[in-house]
């Protein structure tokens, strides 16, 4: 074993026996190197959504525990599937799902988190010189349940495999051939990076590029383990997503980034004491509710509004909590708006460099787009903006920071 | 909890949401009896066929192993489904695989046998009062690779399952009212069975009848667990299958069956010598080929024919093995023939009633229909005939023992 490569394959890359297919011949292309491989798998194209939606048909609230022991099913169809089209080549693999693999996480069903990996059955199996396939996705609490690890999860599960393994590489493979200076479907002439540092790949995902897992990414900086995102079904050159200090290209912008998944909750005359925020996103975190942006303004008359952004999905249960909430510590009003947009633009060049927020502001006032909220990183600015705005806002800040191809 | 319960449910019984939601009535109904239940559950419909066919896309000879790896979801996504459908009616239930259930197999992946069941999970979940649902036909080995039981292995799950927790009651519900006289699709006048003996139903499912899986009666028999058939759908009464000792009504023949599965082979001019029978036999096992009827006549001229039926599936195989064995041993030919029907009549009653074997054959003639092969067990008279006359075979015997309707 030359070199022990970590590989991961989306759903849409094994979406068909003819996509596994082409998989399978991508796999054996580096097993002829010589080198280790350990393949993650999605499930197949749509199944997750699909089992999801025959979960709501049956119970609108399933436990998450049944939840992940259904969702777990579909990266295994797809690795038993890899591996049999790896045999049919003449390769010898075997695949491996949560529990074998010694994926052993919390008991947070349905968005659980890696705590440890005990892989001496990978091991035991790269050393008979087997590729090995895993079912992304999913691990096993300490009751031998089922776990999963939320959406994107096998993102997740080759990061976390490459860093318990000391691989050489970690390739990330979808159906786009890389990570992109804007969503490419809304901004024809986006330009792909070859190079991204892992701060702005993390604020691109979390602010709405879908090309990885952002916990994924957090793992992956953590541990320095450069990601290499590419095309399954091209060859050209995708992106490399390492630590700044190697990344040669330093533009002021890397990209800038549309979501329209998340809602705006806003909070109505909260007094302006100590612990007010607190007691609020106490009760948030307790339910488990991801906030994104959080904004709180000065306030007014010792009363001051809180604004905060969560999934769309999250909104009926955000509101419930925040209206508990509301009542003891003598809220006004809460507000949930869903008809929201927001837009973000990323890059590590921005520390350094003023006017970013104007250029930003200018870009959007020049479309008479009106912002309902900002939030600043020291690497990103967010606005919130109507929905109806959002691609408008997008186009606007790629052409204002020059992103485009050249 | 009053009494335990074992109940098994076939992938017919859960084929689709509305389906499930009949189950999981069902189940309650025990449950607020105060039973405890554990329920196992099949692949949904036709889920099983539909995984083969996609592995055979990809790998016309998959290992075993994988086949397992991609078979046992089937049953993962039913367990959960049934589960989350048994929370939404406001009952505590969890689902469970093959490794939590601590079902523990041999190697043999697709036809693994139990070695053992460590239930202690089960019991623990069911001293909390949840409704445990076990995935069926699913097992681990000692290696915690996933293995399968062989088709209708659900079956042998549920018994397992109730001789491990010494269940008061093992019940197997599908898409039939019970075990009738002969198949119903057959022959119009079928009658439903109220009792019938181990031995008889393990002599009609053997030659056909697909009311429940052979080993599963086996098991059950050998820890004298009765079981009880019904349909998963209607209130009729279903069949007790039982100790002979405990079953009132005694006629001299039971039932009737046919398969068409079945092929037959001849080994023609085998040297009539002492272990030539062995040694062929020897090589069929060691390649897990199952043979069902055996014939040998007596030899003429230092020869004898060898003959035996093997299911047509593993007709390929067999011919492979057999004529690498005939070539040892020097025997002249090898005939496989997959144009063959087996009808059979079965009744412990046989044992001491003359004349069964004489109006067996007489049925046939009557019918002009020719026998090539004959073999009887105390309980039972196999004849192999032309495929284009089982049917016929079928409703001339059901006729000639008066099994029809009163």
């Amino acid at each position: 074993m030359k070199k022990l490569i970590v590989q991961k394959y989306g759903g849409s890359s094994v979406a068909t026996v003819e996509k596994i297919n082409i998989v399978a011949e991508k796999v054996l292309s580096y097993k002829k190197k010589k080198y280790g491989l350990v393949v993650v798998v999605s499930a197949m194209g749509d199944t997750t959504d699909e089992l999801i939606e025959l979960a709501n048909r049956i119970n609108p609230s399933p436990e998450k525990r049944e939840m992940d022991m259904l969702l777990a099913t579909g990266e295994q169809v797809s690795a038993a599937l890899l591996a049999m089209c790896i045999q049919s080549k003449g390769s010898r693999a075997l695949s491996l799902v949560g529990y074998q693999v010694g994926i052993l996480t919390d008991d947070f069903h349905t968005t659980a988190k890696i705590q440890k990996i005990e892989a001496q059955r990978i091991q035991k199996e790269l050393k008979s010189g087997k590729v090995v396939i895993v079912a992304g996705f999913q691990g096993m609490n300490k009751d031998s349940d089922i776990t999963t690890l939320g959406r994107g999860g096998s993102d997740l599960s080759a990061v976390a495999l490459a860093v318990a393994l000391d691989a050489d590489e970690c390739q990330i493979y979808t159906d786009v051939e890389g990570v992109y200076t804007a969503d490419p479907r809304i901004v024809p002439d986006a330009r792909k990076l070859e190079q991204i540092t892992f701060d702005e790949m993390l604020e691109m995902a979390s602010r709405g590029a879908q090309v990885m897992q952002t916990r994924a990414v957090e793992v992956a900086k953590k541990f320095n383990l450069p990601l290499y995102v590419a095309s399954t079904f091209s060859k050209k050159r995708g992106t490399m997503i390492m630590d700044e200090s190697q990344v040669i290209e330093k533009p002021v912008v890397r990209g800038v980034t549309l979501t329209e998944k998340e809602a705006k909750v806003t909070l109505r005359d909260v007094p302006d004491e100590p612990g007010i925020a607190a007691r609020i996103f106490k009760s948030l975190g307790e339910n488990n509710i991801n906030v994104d942006m959080i904004v709180q303004n000065v306030g007014h008359d010792k009363a001051t509004d809180i604004s905060f952004t969560v999934e769309k999905s999250e909104v009926k249960k955000t509101v419930k909590v925040i209206k508990e909430v509301a009542s003891v510590i003598d809220a006004e009003d809460v507000l949930a708006d869903e008809d929201v947009a927001k837009i973000s633009v990323v890059g590590v060049g921005m520390r350094s460099q003023s006017g970013i927020a104007f250029n930003t502001f200018q870009a959007l006032a020049e479309q008479k787009i009106n912002i309902e909220m900002i939030t600043t990183s020291e690497i990103s600015i967010s606005c919130v903006v109507r929905k109806t705005d959002g691609k408008k806002a997008l186009l606007a800040l790629h052409k204002k920071f020059d992103l485009q191809k050249k």
